[in-house]
């Protein structure tokens, strides 16, 4: 019964993510922010250290979407998802690539964390962590990695 | 009762959190490591991408450490920390400060997404997300942020 459940569970969050990659490709702003819980903490890619909160994490979604030509290639390499009766968290290498509208392709690798609860029956992302690392010594972002 | 569960899990992984930071102030490489499960997938705030396994990840640090003075600045800033029954994770913005072996002072914020399992009676770190936010226009890491 509790394995039955543990299944479930993690159909539901496979569900999830493969949902939120669809609404990344198709840059539909509503179907990215719809995994979000409304208290979200974010550490996105880039500045600034945090968003607090699904309102204010809205705007750098529509500023990446309003960069890139339709569709954006988006790609949740095998991720490794650790689930509890009521939390859980999942951890991946996802690939972003796309072009921009002035025409410049771009590839990028990053590290992809979230933080998950089931709140009233439903999975949903509490907290998010992307990255890119960076040299400390230069100052520069890696941005060429590959797994 | 598991509100009295919960309370001792919460205790455990503030303590968990604590003695680690009380390690890396010391350079304690041991005390370090002694939070990861073997099995940890670490993304590091340095490339590469992932460390997979505490054996490869001890490494960085060691190098890490040998670029520092001692004792190294270390804080962990109101940790949110989401506990299920046996498994749980948490987020916060830590300050790690110090001086260089060549004299340099250096001073950062950087975002740390940890997950844990109870294994056995006891909480470890299987996964930890260590980062600073890029600009991707530029490819700079943003190093000079506060919270």
């Amino acid at each position: 019964m509790a394995d039955e459940g543990k299944a479930t569970d993690e159909a539901e969050i496979r569900r999830l993510i493969d949902e939120w990659v669809r609404a990344f490709r198709a840059k539909d702003i509503k179907g990215v922010m719809s995994v979000f819980a409304t208290d979200v903490v974010s550490y996105d890619i880039v500045p600034p250290l945090r968003y607090v909160g699904a309102a204010a994490y809205r705007k750098p979604w529509e500023e990446a979407f309003a960069s890139y030509q339709t569709p954006v290639g988006y790609e949740v390499r095998d991720p490794s998802i650790t689930i509890g009766e009521d939390v859980a968290f999942s951890h991946s290498l996802n690939r972003v690539s796309g072009t921009l509208t002035d025409g410049v392709r771009t590839e990028l690798w990053l590290r992809w964390t979230i933080g998950l609860r089931k709140i009233d029956g439903e999975w949903l992302v509490t907290h998010e962590h992307a990255s890119v690392p960076v040299d400390l010594m230069t100052g520069r972002a890696a941005l060429d990695l590959e797994p």
